[in-house]
């Protein structure tokens, strides 16, 4: 898929996937957050770089928590932000996807932030928009989750910022996983040494060795010697398509206990996207314990979230003013 | 119905409906959007006219659309802005509207934008609230919406300045429609040359000659030689109730099609306030063709209604200063 | 209950209860709401006292109106809010309160405005946030609903300064609310002369008399020569639960009607926290009359909820700058 993400000059204009990208871009990401992480532990933490801008967060599929995490980002860059909630709101009148996007853009929108559960629908739309409009894709279907990706990746630099030397395991559903599959892109580009996939053969994509990914289907061996470990989320739903037996039958095979976790590296740090499902795929001991990080994450979503949406308005901007 | 809408100074304290307006203040309320619409194509979409100042946009009535481009507005007004769907809050528990409204008021709010599925509502609220506080009819029942009649008005002078040369054909529903009510109006105190109205007999408000207008039943003759084309939305439940025989039928006879277009000037605009059924009584050829100003006038929605919030706040503080 | 509130120094760091504060807090509270009232008469309602910081309105209990203020409040402080309601957001995933809240956190909030309908819910909530996050009960269960109160009393001391001197009764509902339970906290802490409740003896708790107060169950009796009469609202679903016989019956034994209100001192003021029940627990022409006060409680619940946000999150500051 050729995406449109960046401008002629190589600059972000869309925000979608990592495929694609370069290990530059993604750097350049993750310094500009460095920049705004000093800011979000200010008494004032904001700063009027987008202030006069319009954002509209475009949720298709409700999701509180990423939907605040860009709404706070948003704000702490001094922009107006609006929710919009599409299953509730005009497309209700009988009016189509492509004109509510076109009214919306009418409006001097200058971004876009969205959510659907259907593969693609960020780039369908990035492909729609006015030349004055970001695209920033903030989850759509199994495909992509790329400002999770790069939040997890800021996450890992700050703890063991030589990739080149680390072996770093993605544990649980990666086939049905936006974020596993954007993680193991970013994993790739910035030159992580080893990247370990460990799952059942069933919640398995079929391509993971084209991926470059190393497989395992026993936690024991796959946990051995790794510096991250990435719990993906268990989607309780799979498990009515008896894609998995119980959840206490996958939390044996799948689960991160301490016992498991001690075979990783002494300092492996513990991530998670969140929610997580205490007893589920996570112990509460190794979710609360001192080799998480899962609350680092959070923290970071906010300063991605406002590196990605200044670097696409402002790549923008200089399109513009060219 | 004698409008409250006016000072003693004539000056705008509500806007209520356009019926008894005079002229200048038609023209001053589009000079006025003249102003923001360059305010909203620059890098930075605000201004500080507002600041300050609290606006709750009183929704009885669903409308994601009107709602966001008055909160829009607002927030580039520098406003605070709070949202109320009246259905889901106070009212629920046993409270009356004006206890409500008064509660409202009490929080030091300076206008109400109100949304109401009953014609008069805005008027009935205009009439109870406070001294300091200002109400804009957001669109009231079957009678009228004069924010969307002024955003056309001003779509149709940046195509076509001079009024009273024009002929402009509204074509659709005019008996439910508020908004061809306020339209017919506004073309009227504006001096527009011919304004006819096309229609089944079902869908014309019996007493149409005495509005000052050409009716036609026959869309063939009704858009011959005209400037201005402005399509209404078809209300599809008002199929149910046997008005209308079925959407096909509707298209066929009253649906804007590219051969119909071609009757009116060559260079005729299309409008619709939106949202559009394509192929109900609109075809996609022409919504999206060149002759289509739809977008447009969403655009200079935002404009106006920044025109008509700030001019009403203004008025209100000249009072205060006297 | 040891209720954390409050700092080393002394200084308010949550706001939960009234109970255990001591007087020269409750002053200094409702003198900084003094310095406030002067502001939101102002044409610029607004402060840049809280610029920067995150506000979460976080409602597992729906209430517009409490919401509402404390989002102008918020908003007149220059703060950024979020509203969170909770019944609809992650803990449908099955996310715990304390991972939602440890989530919510992590996104360097500043602030938790906590509703729910579980007594102690906000100082639980308080135990558990993190160093740097002050939470404000905004009502829980039926403990206590402390920035009520607050408003209360500075509406009392508007009218009628000398709290010693003063005979107040809180008629109605005396068991289940949390209003009266945080306003009879407030009022003997304020050195009131003499408290009275009036109620059924199924709406009475029945440590009545550890509370320090007088104990009616007439109101005849009840309201003779009273200052202040405040009416509590009457949960309707209490009938239900047969603990009130019907709307009629109530009103002619505890309703204010204008003729018992004449029992009262002749410059009694009359107050009720709203949403009223009109000719259930008060008279249309009480409510509207010239005692009546129950508006300006509206209009003093955002001063007062501006000075304990801002006394919150100043005292946090001093603690993080020593």
């Amino acid at each position: 898929m050729q995406s449109n993400q960046l401008t002629e000059q190589g600059q972000l204009r869309h925000f979608l996937t990592i495929e694609g990208l370069k290990k530059p871009m993604l750097t350049e990401i993750m310094d500009r957050a460095e920049q705004f992480s000093g800011i979000t532990q200010r008494q004032v933490k904001k700063v009027p770089l987008l202030r006069g801008k319009t954002i509209i967060n475009l949720f298709f599929e409700n999701s509180t928590r990423t939907r605040s995490t860009f709404e706070l980002a948003a704000k702490r860059l001094s922009a107006d932000v609006m929710n919009f909630n599409i299953s509730t709101s005009a497309t209700s009148k009988g009016e189509s996807l492509l004109d509510t996007l076109h009214n919306l853009e009418a409006m001097h929108t200058d971004m876009f932030v969205v959510r659907h559960d259907q593969s693609g629908a960020a780039e369908f739309i990035a492909q729609h928009v006015a030349p004055h409009v970001s695209v920033i894709n903030a989850g759509d279907g199994c495909h992509a989750h790329p400002t999770q990706a790069m939040l997890d990746m800021f996450t890992i630099r700050r703890h063991k910022p030589e990739f080149h030397n680390l072996r770093v395991a993605i544990v649980g559903d990666i086939l049905h996983s936006r974020v596993a599959r954007s993680q193991i892109q970013a994993l790739s580009i910035l030159g992580v040494g080893e990247i370990r996939v460990i799952g059942p053969q069933t919640l398995l994509p079929r391509d993971c060795q084209t991926l470059g990914v190393h497989v395992y289907h026993d936690m024991d061996q796959g946990l051995k010697d790794v510096d991250v470990v990435i719990m993906l989320r268990l989607q309780l739903e799979r498990m009515k398509g008896a894609l998995i037996p119980s959840a206490r039958e996958y939390y044996r095979c799948y689960g991160l206990s301490p016992e498991k976790l001690r075979l990783a590296k002494p300092d492996a740090i513990v991530m998670h996207p969140g929610p997580i499902n205490r007893g589920v795929e996570i112990a509460s001991a190794v979710a609360d314990g001192p080799q998480s990080v899962i609350l680092e994450q959070v923290t970071h979503g906010i300063a991605i979230r406002m590196a990605v949406m200044s670097m696409a308005l402002g790549a923008q901007q200089q399109e513009t003013d060219t």
